[in-house]
């Protein structure tokens, strides 16, 4: 058997929280995020990682990159919350002046530091670039705050404290601003702030909606409010997730509720925590020493797409076709045309063809085919906008389904790919049964 | 030649604003949103649209769903804008609390709205689910608002004022928000402000990084700002995009500027505003009637996905073979194996026999193929991690390139199809000349 590759299967996360409720608050800054040129990842990776290491972010803001939108927000920041994460505008050019607002919010000034510019001049160096003037300025920092050294880029991390707070400012890059939270505020912050345990665990559901579950799990929902457990739905496209929270750090009893889940709803539970649809398929991959393969055609490879993203995917997934136009469906995978026009494209005879034809051809364990009308056009009376067929198989065993995800093309594409691996998935533990 | 697709050419955006300097603030409600498990897309989606009507967010700001945040935020919000655009916490379970805040904050109470009931009851037969008591509650609504009824979902949009100043408040889903937005929100809004004129313009690069295009292009930028117009650098995965922004609508002086810029870092722009470099290569193939196929290893049918999430893709995207493994690109697209274990899958050698055999296999007037190591590991002293190869092919030419985008996987995925895309688009306007 493999090895199992490190999929984040978080099982079970501590929310750590300081016992006198210690807050915490990022500033995103950046025109381009408010504008939506950008999408504001930085955010939401940090909510996820600081919540590894015991911290809710209990707000985020976002704001232009002017002296007086920064100064606010740092005023208003330091006022609500303990530890200040501030990402964006340290770039070298000259429309950042997030340094300069801290160096007056901190009473503070700039001056060179010589340890940075032999970093920045080394790392220019070892990529055969020509060290910039403008690159000079990275190296002048403010005297009042502790430097967070990044090995990834040319903007140093600030860290200032004043008065028991602690204020982060990092590059808006987001793998500089990544690599400096791991190598340097992380353990920083571990140090400072002294934490308590809070409990939560999420519970990942797919193929029933928000309403239709809620209703189900009426009674144990109420009994969990009664018990001081709190919990949200929380919708993502053909996901329902439930997290539970114990703002007592009371383990026992969260696990209590969640293991009483599995009773009451199996078919729709595939997993906990953050791991995806496709992840889970993937670990049973690499469980059985399994392969496999895919013949997309609405999806246009975004399911491949999600299987090659998990890093040792060679190890489980071999290739794919995508048949996008009729020929080749035709002349790649054999769909004989007469099925094509009678049946059309998107049909379950047409799918059970596909994911057949790929097994055999890229000789693997199992396969998945997936065949719809993704819009914004092309749908019919008979098959209207949003239906997919879908069929997945092993060598001895196929299972198909007709789905609609509506009329959205986009959702379309994601909700397609994702209820493909959950059919695959199910077949495969069917199989071991 | 074909209807040239729809795509989103901003070729010049107008900010409209208010005259005494109207500001907006989004306030994005959830905790999965603070703790990363979802990623705010909505806020980012509104301000690109706000930007298209002419509205500039001016700040976004996220919060849990509990009633001290929520009021402190609808205060923070009410001191700071006028137009307030609240997403999140109205769906139908028990978590959600937004309905009762703004009620005390407006000092309103809910009343059965029956238009909305019917809509909703009716909502549920048309998709065959039974109406079910949560359900109801969707339809109770604050007497103080006007209702902005939603077809694509349960939960209404409320729509108050008070001194001047609007709160819209919308569910959490994206496409039901969205639909809100332009059915509801935008017509309304611009019945209510009155709007004055900001320009602005976006030239993309691709090829080059922020310094090295800064120092490029330093007296152009020296003049412009002497010019009174703003310029920002926007970076994303392997583009730099560059904002050029006149605060009194002066439009000629930005395209003055923008035009200059042509002159200046010819071989470096794409394209300008919201236009992906995927879409770029898209409308070239469209205006030339010509199709496409791809051969992907690394990028694993990102590439192949970018293409086809372009509504309409059909009309020049056949098809692609990931050949993810040794096997499939020996057997599925003639790569011999003595090619394979002699210059390595990562080689310029068998990019070159990749596109040509996919481009004759499917019968395309182009291709791309993509070979690389996109890390975590793999990488050698003679390749290191990210060391990527691509070809692009019509059938008389062919360029092929090295690159190398480092060690993260996720970017080097990005990046290699961004730069496959933009290499066949060079090799398309060369042809051309």
């Amino acid at each position: 058997m493999k090895r199992k590759i490190h999929l984040y299967m978080l099982h079970f996360v501590h929310l750590l929280n300081q016992k006198s409720r210690m807050k915490t608050e990022i500033i995103s800054i950046g025109d381009e995020l408010l504008i939506g040129q950008t999408i504001n990842t930085n955010a939401s990776w940090m909510g996820q990682e600081l919540a590894k290491i015991g911290i809710k972010n209990n707000r985020t803001i976002t704001i232009s990159d002017t002296e007086e939108e920064i100064h606010e927000a740092l005023k208003g920041a330091e006022s609500y919350a303990d530890l200040i994460l501030i990402t964006g505008g340290l770039g070298p050019t000259k429309d950042d002046i997030t340094k300069k607002v801290l160096c007056d919010y901190f009473d503070t000034e700039l001056e060179l530091n010589q340890e940075v510019l032999t970093d920045i001049q080394a790392y220019f160096k070892l990529r055969n670039k020509p060290f910039l003037e403008t690159n000079n300025m990275q190296a002048m920092l403010p005297k009042a705050c502790t430097v967070l050294r990044n090995s990834m880029g040319t903007a140093s991390g600030m860290w200032f404290e004043r008065n028991g707070k602690v204020f982060v400012s990092m590059p808006g890059v987001p793998y500089e601003m990544k690599h400096l939270m791991e190598t340097g505020v992380f353990p920083k912050v571990k140090e400072t702030f002294q934490l308590q345990e809070l409990a939560h665990r999420t519970i990942l559901t797919h193929g029933i909606g928000e309403s239709f579950l809620a209703e189900i799990i009426m009674d144990w929902e109420n009994r969990l409010r009664e018990s001081n457990l709190e919990m949200a739905y929380l919708p993502s496209p053909g996901l329902v997730k439930l997290r539970v929270t114990s703002n007592t750090g009371d383990t026992n009893k969260v696990n209590l509720f969640c293991d009483e889940l599995y009773q009451i709803i199996p078919e729709y539970i595939f997993g906990e925590g953050t791991i995806t649809m496709e992840e889970t398929l993937a670990n049973l991959l690499l469980e059985k020493n399994a392969t496999i393969s895919l013949a997309e055609s609405c999806t246009g490879g975004y399911a491949s797409h999600l299987l090659t993203k998990i890093p040792g995917s060679s190890s489980f997934y071999e290739g794919s076709i995508i048949c996008y136009s009729y020929d080749i469906k035709e002349k790649e995978l054999n769909v004989p045309k007469s099925v094509l026009l009678n049946k059309g494209a998107v049909s379950q005879e047409v799918v059970e063809i596909l994911s057949e034809e790929i097994r055999k051809k890229y000789n693997t364990d199992y396969s998945i085919s997936i065949s719809g009308i993704a819009g914004p056009s092309g749908g019919t009376e008979d098959k209207p906008l949003g239906t997919v067929w879908i069929s997945a198989r092993s060598k001895e065993k196929v299972v198909s389904k007709k789905f609609n995800f509506g009329n959205n093309r986009e959702r379309n594409i994601s909700q397609s790919a994702v209820a493909g691996f959950n059919l695959l998935r199910k077949l495969i533990l069917m199989e071991e049964k």
